[in-house]
């Protein structure tokens, strides 16, 4: 096996995860991985509140990967239009080759 | 130093990790990288069972660099024969350039 | 929104955070993302010092989204040239379309 698919990124506040879980769930995307992150944004955090990575991570990276470049961008679109206004976040996409995955 | 790499992205179960360890070691790539994940794969897990970032991770994402191509697709086709039946899996890549290293 | 970006990863030891914080922020990169790491490199440690994912995580993953490739080599030069004689490390970037940021 061995398919063309899109990885989307989103990092963002570790509070929306059931959020986002859901809209990733009901977007017809497959599934999805999520890692602890931490990390300074451009909303203009002063220095002195640089994370330490000795602290709790209190960001998230969720990944989806997805045949359906339609798909990536529909959550994209939901998850920032609903939540960006009010929480920090980043959404990014690139193109991977699966190599192998249960379904996809 | 600027080089065209594979990256080898494998997500699945931390208790693999010693196997996985032993299969890369073993394909001559230089390193990976070790990253604690969750996630809800494909394999049809309840929305119940949907992790929570509070929990322990139990899952984990592996990545490899390396310069080789056919190392890369060795390793994902020992690690998805062997393991991938009886595990959940997802093993992708991309292409990448890297600016430093020691010994790649 | 959509603007194509280079996704910039530096792998390297946690005490070095402090350090590659200042450097990004004063790159005129507009944030990181910075994750928990563990790995084995290049450096020719023995079998019996594989990372165990019980273990605290001494390494980390920092990863830099900018729209300017100059900003992301800079990054990687004075990152490697200041620190990589005496610490692991790996930087590679590749490049992704960022389709929601609050400011890139």
């Amino acid at each position: 096996m061995s398919t063309q698919a899109i990885r989307l990124v989103i990092v963002t506040e570790k509070l929306l995860f059931n959020h986002l879980a859901r809209i990733i769930d009901a977007s017809g995307a497959s599934g999805y991985t999520v890692t602890d992150a931490d990390g300074q944004g451009s909303r203009g955090e002063s220095s002195s509140k640089r994370p330490t990575v000795t602290a709790n991570y209190e960001k998230m990276k969720v990944e989806v990967i997805t045949t359906d470049e339609a798909v990536a961008r529909a959550i994209a679109d939901e998850v920032s239009t609903k939540y960006f206004d009010n929480f920090s976040g980043l959404i990014f996409m690139d193109r991977v080759e699966v190599l192998f995955a249960h379904a996809l």
